[in-house]
């Protein structure tokens, strides 16, 4: 009698980053944000949902630690926008009365300022729409959890446009190159050790758009070039140009966040060292090997080639020593790589071996697809009688 | 025979930033700034100009070591100009033919980033004017040295006026008010240990004008308002509007440097913990006791009035400490207080103590007085002979 749907979703990394809402409870952003959606096989939220007339309430576990639902806005909000739709569609009523259970974990830490919420907003939604058999764009659904949750529902790269309609209607996120478009893209992931308190990306942002001067100009004038610019370059796999805009908007985007009242600090020493580095290779190489890109966060996403990753590691490693030696790497293997010319070359452009341990661990993975259902009821992370397998 | 001249300047701390050159040459800033001048009893440039029939060249020995005069073309620049002015106001043609001798001390460490090149050029200019007896302003020709080097010249707070004249003659510095129109006015300067290879301030601006989009918004938008209101603030001694100002052109100008491409960051882990303890006491006290600025480089000034200053070294002291205890402090006494509750309070929000030893050292100073020539002889500090009475 009861109704069982399991899915995954992808983490994804914005090259163009969303920093703040023209309307704080739909969540739709002002302006234009775009990212490349990490392959599911290293990082993925996965959410099975349970419906059933027997269910008394929903119920929620996260990573096997129970949840308040009906104390969650955006969980439930996500949760009536869904059912709306089904209603539309002509889903069954019965279905539509039972509550639900969700089971959902991550297979990447929590803690780590990975964008978790993105990937579990979005899975959580798809797995909505699997259950109720929902048609069509879920994106803008998938926003009211978390804006860029909108951005996990696809593959490749993906353009969350932010829309002109009050209503959010056509706040929604569309591929815009499918992962199969450029397959060498990876992403490195250097997890920074960190104990600084942290200001949410929600109230920071928030502060942003009540004191930032510089947010406005940043909305009018320099995102919608931007946009468009990299739009271009990930068509033509033009990696330098992709490059140059990606730490482009990083940078400003933090710089927003600084001039912020009181300021919002994302980034720390460690941050700012694996920038230099960056700029360091790029430069002794004569081309643009590398991008960095920083969320809210400390912890930096490269987006390069393939062909570029052991180099990188290698430079990785040495200047920013774990137990004076290699750090350790999650997901996909790195091939080894003696670097020692280009090491020179950088100490001799002033970059500086660093304090060992700065980094927790690394990630080594590449652009991948979309979310999606897995038909194999073995994955199910829910019993048959809707209680968690696993408790934490 | 021999003319000789001593003169004394000050340094001086920008509250509305001046970064980003209309012209290089001239050093026309691409907008208006404001600083207040910091007494000269704590920190101060002082610099004997001699000039003499027998002298066979120009020379010049900075800190007790002699410096190259002929291969600095901001140092030629600045005494052709007021040659030139000499010539015009009808000085003896005589002197402006003898060669000079320059010697330049610091009464503070040159290399703490404490902007000691503009304290020395507008000693350097003051002393010229002085010796060629030159009347009128001369802030448009100390700008030429150093451009911050023009607001150093006056005492309290000093604007200065970007202009509009293409060959910068309207681009010079005035009195805001004098020192003696807000005396309550302190200064505590945090020394910051830091160890990172820094972007030049000339150079970072440069890269700013050439690269940040935000710089021109900020340029064109944020300051004229800034500049306006803050003035206002001044002549009414309202130390709130004053502080707040102060606080988010700081941040705005880091913010330009970190839009920049590549980013410059001149502010470190240790000077965002400062900014963190600022923000947590103003909100615990419920008022804004204490403003922060930062130069390019990590070191804060703290902008505050005499009835905090107590308060606020206890709590700088708590927060970071040396040697597990309080940190040395040069300049003005800072009586003693028990700050124990507003410890608490700042805890209570989240604000912890660091590490030991994260600052170098503290220099309580207050608003004062510009340049001035000393007319006692035996301030000099080239004997009778045209040489430096000190070699480092």
């Amino acid at each position: 009698m009861a109704c069982t749907v399991t899915c995954i979703a992808p983490v994804n990394i914005a090259v163009i980053k969303y920093w703040g809402k023209k309307d704080e409870k739909l969540i739709i952003p002002l302006n234009d944000s775009l990212s490349g959606t990490l392959s599911m096989e290293q990082m993925h939220a996965k959410t099975t949902i349970m419906a059933s007339p027997n269910f008394t309430k929903n119920c929620m576990w996260l990573n096997g630690k129970e949840e308040s639902f009906g104390g969650n806005a955006r969980l439930l909000s996500c949760l009536k926008e869904i059912q709306k739709r089904a209603q539309e569609d002509g889903t069954s009523k019965e279905i539509l009365k039972w509550n639900i259970h969700v089971c959902s974990e991550n297979n990447f830490p929590t803690a780590a300022g990975l964008a978790s919420s993105a990937a579990g907003y979005a899975c959580f939604v798809y797995a909505l729409a699997k259950l109720y058999k929902v048609k069509g764009d879920v994106s803008q659904i998938a926003r009211q959890g978390s804006g860029s949750a909108c951005r996990s529902l696809e593959g490749g790269f993906v353009r969350w446009h932010m829309g002109n309609a009050s209503n959010g209607s056509d706040s929604l996120a569309t591929q815009v190159v499918p992962a199969s478009h450029w397959p060498e893209m990876h992403v490195i992931i250097l997890v920074v050790n960190d104990k600084k308190k942290k200001v949410s990306s929600t109230s920071g942002m928030q502060r942003s758009v009540e004191t930032s001067e510089l947010l406005k100009h940043r909305v009018a004038h320099c995102v919608p070039q931007r946009i468009a610019a990299i739009e271009k370059a990930i068509h033509n796999r033009d990696f330098p140009t992709f490059a140059e805009i990606t730490m482009k908007d990083s940078n400003q985007f933090h710089a927003v966040a600084l001039d912020t009242y009181p300021p919002a600090v994302y980034m720390n020493d460690v941050s700012h060292a694996i920038v230099d580095l960056i700029h360091c290779f790029n430069q002794v190489k004569g081309c643009t090997k590398v991008a960095y890109t920083f969320d809210a966060g400390p912890n930096a996403c490269l987006y390069l080639l393939e062909s570029a990753v052991a180099e990188t590691m290698a430079l990785v490693d040495y200047f920013f020593p774990s137990n004076n030696s290699g750090n350790t790497v999650q997901g996909l293997p790195v091939p080894p790589c003696n670097a020692k010319e280009t090491v020179q070359a950088i100490e001799a452009v002033g970059m500086q071996k660093q304090d060992d341990g700065l980094l927790k661990y690394v990630i080594h993975t590449r652009i991948g697809e979309g979310a999606k259902e897995l038909t194999d009821s073995g994955t199910h992370l829910l019993s048959a009688s809707g209680l968690p397998l696993r408790l934490a």
